[in-house]
């Protein structure tokens, strides 16, 4: 009897650790991101194909090979052979280049598939056929269908999946310093090695490849946008080309963001005015080199006349003197040009609006090859923002949206907050700006302007971290960031979801509980940090903690939170309705109307646009001081709620994870309460008002709180 | 030592009993209302006038006088004298016939007063002058002085007040049977007492008139709506006429409902045809027999061709037909009619699109002397609705708002639900009719339109229960309905104050307690009622708890709660938009728009308005399903915080009060539960998901709720 017991027993811990995500390695420390968790789901089981043909040969076939064979045979637990000649129960592979293919799909939708499009098909003898009209896009097929295998709930032996990209490219922005640092980073120092480049090739690149090659994205620019000259020296090219080497079989491409007074700083010129003939010639020449030495090369980014880089208005020209300058050098190669609209002077009296004030009026004198790159919002990737008035306004030149995956002003890597929410949010909204139904999306994915080029970007949260992000949970906004520039009308609720059971388990409450965890995260931000439209109220340079008070003698005033939260004893918020700076007025109508009118204004967006009394009565029946306390506090228990659930999934994650994760969940409740706390008691200082007892008593004292210096060490 | 401690605690003691309110009474039983606290602020001890002038007399005067006499010795504890010749140190009251008083005041400013505006203004030898153009305006300014007295928290030693009511016609409208029930009362029987009268005179007309002149309403109507044709008969005049005496000094004047059909069913004719000889002729005899026996008569209410009663219509005719007939009768002696638009037919496919499109086209037909009287919202006084389109649309008719006090869909007279915030909302938006900033207030106030009459109507939740209104909190609603009548730019939070520390105590603490649950309340009703844009979910017949299941065969759809949330599988809405019934063109631009489109219209009309996805992404982060748990369970959150507020003042209030409060708060949680449980628990069947663990585990199972029969019998 007793040994039975014990027998059972046994049997049961032996069957727990079977069941236990295969990884490959002891411990489980998230540097296998999305590639970390193979369970497969039961329903797909009979989906296992017998072979796996590859007519064709090239280094991106033997990726395609590898992830097939590895995957099937961990998922399926048997030996899933390579053949030579098609078989029944074949899973192939193939470009158009192969008719044997071809004949299961019409010519138009071949076509369509453009050139990293793909369709998955089950056709006749238990064969499923991707197909591409590029081996790149026979690569994102099979990344797609691996993911399939192991996530979907549907029957997959009758597959029918047609997928093209929502954007032609899909970008992410590295700000990367070549000294090694990371402008922005949270997460360990930069991934390329300069130093040892070109000679010595760290495997991270590669995985770093695959990893974007298996959500789509198909471009990187290697270096900060505050960009040093010498990444034009042929030396850093070379280093840049092996790179390129490593990445081009995933189909992506490198650029680099440039330096304006390049020829002038590095190429001896007296000056960078882009009407000289001599300066003219220099990027011309540089653009020859760049392409001998990276034939596909992508293009250049630029970060000009903002925050101190040098620009074309350093020599009484336009941006798109400038923008038009470089896009002339790069042109005869394909090459492109993004050209920032993230341009703010410290004399405007609303930096919101500047953006679009500076660029609206040069409307249509870009070339074809330059793409305005422009940030989600008009101020600077902040929980929460508006989108930029430019979305839609600009008609006659090519706009990419910036994203920010790294989280500079949502709690760095400290903090759970998947921006997912915030993407979309600012994908969906509508700019009406050529009438209902043309959103972001649309605006910019070519759906409603003739765009020669369409693109999209995502200041990468990348590092040399084990983990990849500095959190676990950090991985997920690179993965959503991924998955939305290749579809923009995805539900991140179902890519959260994804990837979780891709990362941790296929557990239905772990998944169910942590993808809403997810989805509330990035609201749990906005509410603990910046409620009801508030924002900038972080500390001066490193924009961590509350530091609404801050004042710095001499200092911009734009880059000081008073002038945001413009707080008195009157009220709370920025006058930027047609009573005050009139930004409200770059938008289409009706949203230039809704957003003038408090009434009418998104609450989630109220003193961004208003300033407003804090007796100001809301609809639910609170006053403006009493909402702004409630949301501060609702923001802490949202966090704690977190923390809480993530507690409760113990048994259902890997020791490893889970502590890492729990910790960093106790940290962001307890500076949840640090900025509830800090500005609760700055800003009771003007409303002069009690916080309602029954929500909360703060923890700390507002001078104690002002006297905190942070402690940037962990941090780049 | 120890007799010491114990003469302190005795003193404590003392003192206590001390400022407990004084009230005349020993039981405090709310039938006092307003006027149950008589405790002054501290700073106002020296504003107590020395001597009493009133120059003239009369009825009104005699009142006006009781009530300083009597207010001013309880307040300031001494006796302040009425003079006959003025002195330095009184406060004056008197109209413009004095001329002796005049000459402090321009004839511009005193023109602008009207029939019923006042000034209060302190002249020369500590002289403060209450000044009208009526005797009844004096009162209105005595009544105003004296809450100041008591309220006010400024010097009121140098005192300039300027008020002009917003509307000329502050009404209440009695759904008074004449057989002493009342439709939709929840505090007893009808004050009218039809059978004693006009013999006996109950002293609580009196009350009653007293009480509605302190606020500034200045008509009542004594009849259902749903009109016995009785009234009109002579036997029912006379006793009316007694009323209508006791109201006359207090500057009330009476109105009555009248059934269209009366010259048929009363007069002996064979029809009410409004195009027939005999019926005009009998409808201007009967107006000169009113006027014969009440001079100052008012008007007639009329609710036609809707829910049964007769009307215009069933002759051929329209409203305007109907309407003008009557208002041709009354023309001579001054009387208007208020013709009610609560129209809707069951063949119509959105009961909220009916009232607009019956009668639009009928804009710029009505006599002059006519008012279209206009819910609040385009379905019926539910928690939440957006505002009827009538208001603004209809330019050339004249409207009046009708807003319902007693709360027939917001849980009677057994949860608290402060008013004040659902009628200021509705008078705060923006119609945009007219451009920018046309609010219904203005739209109806004659800010706007060039209006011959200007009125507003409130449906009265006043019976014969002790306490008037059923919950001692209810009173609040009768109160602040007369002060936005009155005023329609009021904070609604300061009424709720001023109406606190009148009716209970001016102790901070609770006033500022009670006031934050009192403004949240509203809210609260409608997040465990009918969130996010849901209404009508409520019970057949009797309104009171929820039935969102109920079908009854053979039944009107529109009077099923299916016909409006629309729950299916796939989600759960009113579609309303361009899409769906297009009820989102009958308002102005940009409500229209932003009506028409999810992301724009604000949350708490989401579901009035769309059909949406239970799977629908909220910004916030929550699907539709989740955020409807959500909002349900906030629901009830917030009625156990009004209990626990509630429960923290016992030592603030009178035991009587404070235990009937506390059994009602007890009931209101108690059925929030039940409403939440109900309505998640049916949704569910459609949604098909679990309610969030974190948020909340019904108390009931839905099918017990569905066998749950209410019990009518405490209610009329």
């Amino acid at each position: 009897m007793y040994n039975k017991a014990l027998i059972v027993i046994l049997l049961v811990l032996v069957s727990t650790s079977l069941c236990t995500p295969a990884t490959g390695q002891t411990k489980i420390d998230g540097s296998q991101l999305w590639f970390t968790n193979t369970e497969l789901n039961a329903e797909t089981i009979k989906a296992c194909p017998d072979y796996i043909y590859l007519s064709q040969k090239s280094e991106t076939y033997n990726i395609i090979k590898k992830e097939l064979q590895d995957n099937l045979n961990t998922l399926f637990n048997k030996d899933v052979k390579v053949i030579k000649k098609l078989k029944p129960g074949s899973l192939c592979v193939g470009t158009t280049a192969q008719k044997n293919l071809t004949t299961y799909f019409s010519d138009s939708e071949l076509k369509e598939l453009g050139n990293d499009g793909f369709i998955i098909r089950t056709v006749k003898n238990n064969n499923t056929i991707i197909i591409a009209n590029t081996e790149i896009g026979a690569l994102y097929g099979t990344y797609h269908y691996i993911r399939l295998l192991q996530t979907s709930k549907d029957d997959l032996v009758n597959l029918n999946i047609v997928e093209v990209p929502s954007y032609d490219r899909r970008l992410l922005n590295h700000w990367d310093n070549l000294n090694g640092t990371v402008e922005r980073g949270y997460a360990g120092h930069s991934l390329w090695q300069w130093d040892e480049l070109p000679a010595t090739i760290s495997p991270r690149y590669e995985a770093y490849a695959r990893a974007n090659a298996s959500i789509g994205i198909n471009g990187s620019v290697l270096n900060n946008v505050n960009a040093s000259p010498d990444i034009l020296k042929t030396e850093y090219l070379n280093k840049v080309s092996v790179i390129a080497k490593v990445f081009r079989p995933y189909g992506i491409k490198v650029y680099l963001s440039v330096n304006f007074a390049s020829p002038s700083v590095i190429g001896g010129l007296s000056d960078a005015n882009p009407k000289s003939a001599d300066v003219i010639q220099w990027w011309k020449d540089k653009a020859k080199e760049i392409y001998t030495i990276i034939p596909d090369f992508g293009g250049f980014l630029v970060k000009a006349n903002s925050e101190g880089q040098p620009g074309p208005n350093d020599y009484g020209c336009t941006h798109a003197d400038g923008a038009n300058m470089l896009a002339d050098a790069l042109q005869p190669y394909g090459g492109i040009v993004m050209w920032r609209a993230f341009v703010y002077n410290p004399k405007g009296n609303d930096r919101a609006k500047q953006s679009y004030d500076e660029f609206m009026p040069l409307d249509g004198q870009f070339r074809s090859n330059v793409i305005i790159q422009v940030k989600n919002g008009p101020v600077d990737f902040q929980p929460r923002e508006p989108i930029s008035s430019l979305f839609g306004q600009m008609k006659h030149t090519t706009l990419m949206p910036e994203l920010q995956i790294t989280k500079e002003y949502l709690g760095f890597s400290d903090h759970l907050s998947f921006l997912g929410t915030l993407f979309k949010e600012f994908l969906d909204t509508d700019t009406y700006t050529e009438g209902r139904n043309t959103t972001v999306s649309k605006v910019t994915d070519g759906s409603v302007f003739n765009d020669s080029i369409t693109a999209i970007a995502g200041v990468a949260n990348i590092g040399l971290d084990t983990n990849w992000c500095g959190h676990h949970f950090a991985q997920a906004n690179w993965y959503v960031f991924g998955k939305l520039a290749w579809n923009n009308q995805l539900s991140v609720r179902d890519v959260a979801k994804e990837w979780l059971m891709q990362t941790f388990s296929h557990d239905e409450d772990f998944v169910s509980s942590m993808s809403r965890v997810m989805m509330e995260s990035r609201e749990a931000v906005v509410n603990y940090m910046t409620p009801l439209g508030l924002h900038h109220l972080m500390g001066w340079g490193h924009h961590y903690g509350p530091e609404p008070w801050c004042v710095i003698e001499g200092a911009r005033p734009d880059w000081l939170p008073t002038y945001y939260h413009k707080a008195d004893s009157i009220g709370l918020g920025f006058n930027r309705s047609s009573t005050g700076t009139n930004a409200v007025a770059q938008y289409a109508e009706p949203l230039k109307s809704v957003y003038d009118d408090p009434k009418l204004c998104p609450e989630e967006l109220l003193l961004w646009f208003h300033h407003l009394p804090w007796d100001y009565e809301l609809n639910n029946g609170k006053d403006l001081w009493t909402e702004l306390c409630y949301r501060y506090n609702l923001g802490v228990e949202q966090a704690q709620q977190f923390e809480e659930t993530w507690n409760t999934l113990q048994n259902k994650v890997d020791m490893d994870r889970f502590k890492e994760v729990q910790q960093k969940l106790a940290t962001q409740v307890r500076e949840a309460i640090w900025w509830r706390d800090a500005c609760v008691l700055y800003f009771q200082t003007f409303s002069d008002r009690p916080i309602p007892h029954e929500l909360f008593k703060p923890v700390h004292k507002l001078e104690d709180l002002k006297k905190l210096k942070f402690n940037m060490t962990h941090h780049n």
